[in-house]
Order: C-alpha cells, then structure tokens, then sequence
C-alpha cells in the first residue's frame, strides 16, 4: 500500500478526509499498525477550531488523532514480543530515550517527544501507522479497540492518582468531569478512595458522575459547596483534589476545597496567567502538583480493564466513520447532553 | 454494676469464664462499652497455650481478646463525639501520645503502648470494658459488630499494604492465606491491585483464597511456583510479597519470588532466628519491611467496609457466646478445616 | 515575683515596656524560663505596625516575640529532663496533642495551636515565660543564648529544606535572601546542596549571601538571570526554588526560573491573591508546596550549630536591651543596610 | 594504535600485563578513553584470588578494573559534549536502556547490564577504553584523575545515603570502615547527618574514621557497644545503619543496633545464607533494603568534590604503576595496616 485515507488538519476548521502516503515498511524495532479506533479529545478539538495550542502552531498539514488501538500488519525485525495479528492499544508519544528525563522515568518531560497530533507529528487518524513495538502494547482478547482507544484517556486518570497518592481511606474531590474528569474519577475508585466527590457546571455531567460511582455532586455555582464538603469529610475537606477543568474558578476552589495538608493535582490545563490565591497554599501547607500527560501507565490501564476494575465502555457515547470525522469533532466540540467521548472507527 | 463477667487466663491452658470486678466509671476523656463481638486472634491462643509470646509473660490472670466492638454505655465529661447507645469498633492500644513516636505519627512503635490482652493489660473478653473515646470508632447503622470486631485484624491488612505501597498496576504475592492473609488479600484488592497470587500449605484455605479473589494460588510445596510466577508477571516476579505466615520456609521465599527491585512485607511473626538468604535482598535491590501492628486505620477500614468495596463478613464461620470460650479457643489453635475466623459475642 | 517586665503591644505602633502580672509556678509538664535573648521577626514588626496578620487581629493588649532562649528557673513536678539552671531554647507553638494533624506529626497544622504573639497568646518580649518542658530544649554548653534564639528562623529554613526535598546534588534557587532566606541557604548547604543561587533585590543582603555561601548570586531586576541560570545547571533551571520574599514578581519567578519537574517551596507570605501563572505548574509538571512554620526542627536544628556545619552568628547584627524595644522594631522595619536580625536581651 | 598494555586476568591468581588488542574507533555515541588512574576494589582482588563472585566465573581471561578515569582521545560522530583532550571518570556500567528497569530509572537492575570486570566484561586497567559518551563524565580542573577513579567508591556511597534517607538530623552508624564504609561516612556527612558512629575489627580503620569526622567509634567485640550508642542516641539507637562489610556478625547487628522504626542498608556482599535474627525486622518494624551498585551518582559525587564538601584525597593511600599491577593487589588484598586505597597509574 503507498497511500491511505486520514483526517488531515490544513487550517482552522479545514480538516479533510483525503489520500496521504501510507508510511514505509516498520523499522527494525516498529511495528506497523492498522489504525481500528480513535478517540477524539479536546486537543485535537482545540488545534480544528483555533489552529494552535500554546507554542504548538497548526503551520503544515498534519494528521489529528492520538487515542487510538488497531491492528498489527508487519513487525520490525527486531520486534520480538508481537506479530502480525495482535491487537494494539498505542502509546503516542515516543520520548528520546536518553536525556536526563528519560533516564530517570520522567520520560513526558522529555525535550525531544514526538507526540501524535502535536505539530509537526501526524497522528492516528490514518489508516496506518508506524510506531515503537515497546509502545504498542497488546490488548486481551477480552477487550475491545474502543476499550484500547480509551487507554490514553484513562492514562491521564491513573497517573492523576498516582500523582496524588490516591489510596484507600483519602477522600477525593474532581472538579470538572467531562471525560478526563470521569476517567478520573474511575482510576480514584479503582486505587481505593471511597468518598469522591464531584463538581460541574453540567447537570448531565453530574448525573453520569453519580451513576459511575461519585459519593457526591455539587454544581459549580452552588454556594453551599465548601460546607456541603465540610459537612462529610469531619469539618476539614477532601484529601485530594483533582482539578480536571481548567477554568479559573475551579483553580481558584481546588485550593479553597481542600483539606489543609491536602494535595491537589492540576489535571486540566486553562488560561496562561489569572488571579489566583496563592497566599492559600502557604498558610493550608498544600501540595499543588501540575501534571504533563502520564509515564508508565498502558500496563496498569490494561490490568484495571481487563480485571473488570475499570469498566470505561459506557463513557464511548458516539461513533462516526472515518469519512464523518467532521461531524464527530462537531459533537465533541459543542458537547450537545449526552456526550462524553465520540470516537472514530475504520474497518477491517 | 460493680462485677462482669470475663475470660481470664490464669496460666497454661488455664482459661476460665469468671466474675471479675467491673470497671468504675469512664474518666474525663474515655467512654465505657458494653462489648457485644471479639474475635479471637493466634496471639490469644498462643498465650493460652504457651503462657507467653517472646517477652510478654502471663505471671498473673488476665483478661484475654482484643479485636472487638460494643455498645457505648456511658462517656465522660469531655467527650463530644459519642454517646450512650453509640456502636462502637474498638483500636485496642492506647499510646503514651508524648513520645518520639508518638508526635510523629508512629504510635505503634510507643514503648509505653497499653495494649488489650498483653500482659499485664487486660483485654476485651468481659462484659464491660473503658476505653478512650478517641480510639472508640463509630460503627455506621449499615455495619455490624461482627464486622466492627473484624476491623482490627483488617487493620494489619490494610497497614500491610500501606507499607508495601499497593496500587493499581502492583502484583502481589500473599504467603499464608489464614485470616490475616485473606485480609492482605481483601486490602490488597481495595488498593488497586489486579493480580493477587496466594500460596499456602492447606488446600482449603487457597481454595477460600481464590473464592476471595485470588488470581492464582499455590500450594507452598509445589517446586514449580517460581516458574509459574514468572510466567505470568513478565519473567520476573511479583511487584510486592506480603509474607503473612513467619514460618521461615515462607520467609526465605519471600525475597526469591520477589522481583528485583521489588517490596517484601513481614507481616507474620515466626522464630527469631533462622538460616536466612541475606545476600538475596542485596543482589535484587530488595525493600524488606517489618510491621508491627498498625496505625491509623480504623477510619478506612471502616469505610472500605461501608462502601462495600471490602467485604469481611464472610470471614466469620463460627460463633460462640462467652461461657463455651474454651471451644472457641480450641476451634482456632485446630484450626479445622472450614474455620477462617471465630468470634465470641456477648449479648445486649 | 508577681510582676515583671514584659514589650506589649497595645495598638497600632503603641509597644510599651511596662509592668505585667509574671507567670504562676509551673505546671506539672511545665516549666519557668527567664527569658534572655528574643529576636526580632517580620511579623511581630507586621502586628506593631498593621495591629494585624491576615485574620489575626490584635484587639487586647499582647506581649510580642517568639524567637528566644532562657534559662530554666523552676520545673514541674512530672518534669525529668530538665531542672533549674538549664539552658533552653523555646518551640513557640503549643498544639493540642489530639486532632488529626497532632496524631499524624503535622502539628504545625493544628487549629488548636497556641503560638507565641499570636493573638490573644502572649509572647516572650518578657522576663519570664512558662511552657511545656517537651517543647524547651536543653542547649548545649558550647552554644549562646543568640543561638538558642536563631533555632526559631533557623527552623524555617530545615524545614523548608526537607520540604524541598533538599539532598546532594540538588541545586537550589533562593528568592529573597532577607534573615528566613539566608538561613534557607544555611539550611540547604549543610544538607548537600553544592549549587546555591540567590536573588534579591538589595546588593548587600546578595553580598552576603556569597558569604555565606551562595554559588550565585543576582539582582531581582536582572533581565539576564533566566539565561545566567539555565547556562550553570545544564541548560534546565535549578532542581528547588526556596521562595521567601512573598513578593508577587518572586512568586511568579518561582515556577517560571525552576526546571521541568522541580520542586517550589513558598517560604515566605504575601498578598493573598494576585495575577499568576497557573499553566506553568502544569506544563512543566512542577510540584509547588506551601509550608506553614515548621514541626520536628529544634533537635536538627541544636545538632546543626552544636556540630559546626551552620554558624548563625554572623546573621545577628544587632542587640538591644528591652527597654529599647521600640528602636529594634524600627531597626528591623526599615532593615536599614548590614541588618539582619535584631535581637532584645534581659540580663541574667 | 593497534595493540595495547593490560592487566589480563587469565586464572586464580594469575593477572599478567601483556598486550591485547586495542579498541576499534568509537562508535557513534562513544568515546575512547586514554586510562589515567584505575583504584582496586575488593571485587577486582575477589576475581583475582577466587576466580568467580557467585555466578559470575573467570572462564576465559579478563581485563580487571573499573573504577577509573582517563582522557578522551577521540570522539563519535554524535557526541558533542565531549571532546579529545578532555579528562573523563567513567560509569562502568553500560544498561540496555529499554528494559522496564531502565525506563524507570533503576537501571542497575537492567539485566543485559554490560559492567567492566564482570565476566566477560573487559575492565579498565588498559591503556584504552571504547565507552559511551554519556557514561563519561567530564572532570573540573580542579579536580585529579584519583579523584575521578575514587568517584566510582564514592557512588556506592552516595547511594547508599540516598536510599537511606540520610539528610540533617539523622543520627548514622557504619559497620564496617574499610573504603566503601568510609566513603558512605563522607557521604553521610555531606548528607548532613551530624552523629555519625563507626564499628570495625580493626584499630587503624576506626582511628582513620574519626580522623575523616566520626562522632563515636567502637571495635565490632567491644561488648558496651550497644548501651553506649543509646547512651548517646536519647536510649534508642541511631536512626540508619548502613552495614558496609558483610560479615555475618554484623549484619545481625544492623537490625540490633538501629532505633525501632529505623533504617538498614546492606552495602556489603557476604555469604550467600546465614542465621539472621528475622523477628527483630518485624518487632522493631525496620525497613532493610539492598543495594546493587548505584545509579544516577556521577554528577553529584563531582559536585561534592569540587565543592570540597568531600575530600577523597587521604583515602589514596597507595599509587602503582601498570606493570605492579600484582603487588597493588597484593597489598589490597592484605589490607596491611595504614591501606586504604590502591590505585593503578598509567602514564600520559
């Protein structure tokens, strides 16, 4: 094959579906995959509709895409642990493998990562993809690629919880679920928190909270939130707060809600400067931690699904062909009730 | 009531259901509980049996059982947050709260520690027992006594696993799965961990194991369990071993199942010394962790119990009331086959 | 005695050297110091001239101070470690002993504390000062009085350091290098750090941070020193950022000069909110830790000075009898150039 | 250069200098190194008298050595950090990079580990080195190629101090003060622990660990050595252990002499399995951890040195050239009174 179909980005809101290069045979230590499943993500959304994300800038054509599973069709000669066949769920940043980041474990703040989607790297939504055998990680017969596709979200859950020292007998509030914030919210019940609570400024939102396991919903423009919190958590507030929005007033509650001595984790990512009370920080002796993507989570999101911990199927709410792509980005785009993750699919 | 009714020890299989004087009235800061479940622990049978464990020697009678629950039936002038009729779980070691260990949180290391049912210090097989309030645990209506009394032994399961750093994503290899091995086991799975391997001598018990949860289970005389474990944890062994037997078979084993680079909690005590493989901690980098007793854990035992994600209920497999004590300490130093846990209850 | 001589502040920049009622005989974990040295702090020169802290208002009379050293006059009756004639230096907050943070080591947290010129607490701006023995600590015969008193700031910066995670190898950025930054520095040295850098916005407070020991030193309106930084620690920013000025530029320079995956500490207190860069705690996955005073220092603390690797007493430059009280607190205010730390001395 | 001068290990006890085979040109990531300086380590003279360490056997002839520097002579096409002319210490431990050990930062436990003078691993004590550039760590000025060799001892040391948590205010004991014993007592002083206690068997070593800053020393059949360090450790044993020799005796005594709730490390290798009192882990609720070689220490053990926080210079205590190569091992071997060090020069 010398050329596939993909979602290409030329500018804002151009995105076509057209034929591009098929990549060349995998390396010696790749694999090439049929592209089965991608999940579309508020990134990909953001780089559509404003052609840039931070320094990231939308300059050549470039494939969108990076939660994706499929299908492997040839290994590098290398390749020794999978072959043609074995369904794949991909990790999508390939790191340098050598910096002080990458030697040390922190590999997501390597320099030099070539993230899918994120300019100038193509990403997933093609027909094929070359990619590391060691980042392609193979799925149990007993999951789907819709479940392989949801990894990556729910790699941001799980490193969240890591990140926060989420285990049994901490209390955790999340702020914001849309999908990370659910995903979130699963990764938290999964590492043993038995109280968490739930924040939005969606009804719809709260309602699926509740219905996957929150403890507690509050929407953000209650006024009674802090003592509702205090209420239930012996006067102090949650433990840990996971803070999945980036809206500046949920920055500004995560510091507010939490217990002092607690820990909150910066899950999404908002505006480039607000006011913001960081007096706050010092006199409750918190811990803010900022998060970049995940390290060392496909292993772990693999278990918790397969093991029944994590069941993730519910959050895939709507389906498009490759050719329909538009519209699914639409969907995500306005978030019309209902929706919580729309993916693309391409056919066998 | 000026006398009650109690098991007292007065030496080598020398236990006698009796009336002994009551306790006078709650101090300021205690509360007096009527104790209505005790569970009966191998620490109980070994002084029962022996007179003795290591330092600690019945030169007078003593009241025996420590893993209890109750009905609060008068507090003291400061206490606030209990009343009479109050369901209470009891932590059975009263701290110095002054001392090094104490101001930082590791209590369980006080050398002034008054603990029930280690001599001289009478434990929670009477009627009536005082207590300060603040190690007094609250029962939820959704709880019973059995399950209060069993929260002290969950307790060294959960501080197990708070030790060893289960989460998601961690094998884990139980060796001794009697009571405090299933409630590793139970914890274990609470913390995230999808696979939970147990060996044993007895058939029965990983049979309980595996009915619990277990994702593989061993007999401690099968010569393929390495190999077995490795073929399914990557080649390399379970993350963490929770050694909960003291035999110093298991012991050995724990640091050669372990993988390299991997956490060993001794959560079992055997004899106190033995041929030992000390160089294998060394060339596999390993973390060997002692563990005594617990701290700070009844707030989680108790709402991983509420919460359902831990269910102990079905630990409980035989009942006694007080006067037929000397069975129940003869059911579990037996240890038949059937018996996980037998509890003593005293009636409202 | 009945009465003794004692700074109280009766209102804004109204301190008064005055006749007070002296402490009754020690309690029975108490003890009777007369106080000899007691430096001066920004925040008792922030009541003095403000009548406030935040939601500390001074609305009663109140004796100021809380860094000091005495010598015991009379001991408790339960009190065995120390007797009259002993040398001591005072941890200035008394917390309950009993709530959560007290019982996990974080006492420092604890709402119930009572800490010296604290509103409606009195300080040690006084001949004579009773306390809990466990929170005087014997000072050894090679050390002062003034070192005795330093051990209060000097906390800070152990603290700080240990938050910070401070070790060899780490290389650590202090901003404001003011009496709590330099002891940052002292701090950090003898915990390893071989690179210190401080900023400042006065020549000679960085004058002496060479001194003492920094390895660089820049103004605060150095447009170069992100470049001068990142061209000495391998092209990445330090490893930790001390922040101990609380000046909104610092604060923000804190995220924006540590490198990717570092870790901030905000030492010092500013405005309660103001425009900051929230992203950049995410986008280089900082941590960012508050820290409020400090909790297990003094035994550090004595050991650090009693042993040579941290001399104190170059930072105290100025010393003043009490009944010119005023003029150390004018001295401290202006901190008029060579001023570090002023302190009041009462004879023996 | 074609052929060069080694000291080949071709049997037990017969090392001879004879021209081998110089390196091929570097690859393009590497480096060839002119060796300056080789120290002689206890596994060096292990290989020479015994001819195996555990599994590792001298089957075919061996060049020994690896503690070591030099100056780079050539350079990869890749390498731009480094340049001929340029004085190295080398990291004799080359991991695979892509194991899971590695990509988490623990790559010493990299099975595919190729490390110098572990069989069939060339060492340094040859006129040239090939190593990978980013294992070559370049050396200040100010320091000396024995400083360079001595860096790879004093890993072991600073390793050790980090995964025992050394830092201000920890209390250290040092069984064993041969080499590795006193470069964990520089580094646990450049760690800032304050009280820092040594045992031996021999005289000389303990004179020479007081002269280095040990607060307390003690020969290992002094029968007061226990009371005496709780006499000088408030009655409870110092806080780490880092048991440096291996002999059975003292490795019982790390668990016996350290605080409950302390810390062990094991640095040395002894036999393989020995009577080891178990109980005392749990009672005492210790944590022991092993220690396999180092990782992530060259830059830190550099900065310490060129700090002059750490001198290793008295520990040099003898210089051979290549071509006596036998009696340096001799005299390591010996341990003659007044041994510290032994090095291998070999001429620019």
């Amino acid at each position: 094959m010398t050329s596939m179909d993909a979602a290409v980005l030329h500018g804002v809101n151009d995105l076509r579906v057209e034929s591009v290069p098929a990549p060349d045979r995998p390396g010696p230590d790749d694999v090439l995959i049929a592209i089965r499943t991608v999940g579309l993500c508020g990134s990909d959304v953001h780089y559509w509709h404003e052609g840039r994300i931070g320094p990231y800038v939308v300059t050549n054509p470039i494939i969108l895409g990076h939660e994706c599973a499929g299908e492997v069709v040839e290994v590098g000669e290398q390749v020794r642990h999978l072959r043609a066949g074995d369904r794949v769920a991909i990790e999508p940043g390939v790191p340098c493998r050598h910096c002080r980041y990458c030697v040390t474990g922190r590999y997501n703040l390597c320099r030099e990562m070539r993230f899918f989607a994120t300019p100038p790297i193509d990403g997933a939504l093609a027909q094929l993809v070359a990619h590391p055998a060691d980042l392609s990680f193979k799925l149990p017969d007993s999951m789907t690629y819709e479940e392989g596709a949801m990894l990556e979200p729910l790699s941001v859950g799980i490193y969240a919880c890591r990140r926060a020292g989420v285990q049994p007998g901490k209390s955790v509030l999340i702020l914001g679920v849309g999908p990370v914030g659910l995903l979130c919210l699963l990764a938290a019940q999964a590492a043993g928190a038995t109280q968490i609570f739930a924040i939005d400024v969606k009804d719809d939102r709260l309602t699926t909270a509740v219905e996957l396991g929150a403890t507690g919903a509050f929407r953000a423009d209650d006024s009674g939130v802090h003592d509702a919190l205090r209420a239930v958590t012996n006067g102090e507030g949650p433990d840990i707060v996971l803070e999945c929005s980036g809206a500046p007033p949920a920055v500004r509650q995560s510091v507010d809600l939490v217990r002092p001595g607690g820990t909150v984790v910066w899950v999404g990512m908002g505006p480039e400067s607000f006011e913001f009370p960081t007096l706050t920080i010092g006199i409750k002796e918190l811990e803010v931690k900022g998060l970049f993507r995940y390290a060392h989570t496909w292993p772990t999101a693999i278990d918790l699904i397969a093991s029944g911990r994590i069941d993730v199927k519910p959050l895939v709410t709507h389906r498009f062909p490759l050719i329909e792509v538009v519209q699914a980005f639409e969907l995500t785009r306005t978030g019309a009730e209902g929706t919580i993750k729309a993916v693309v699919t391409l056919p066998a």
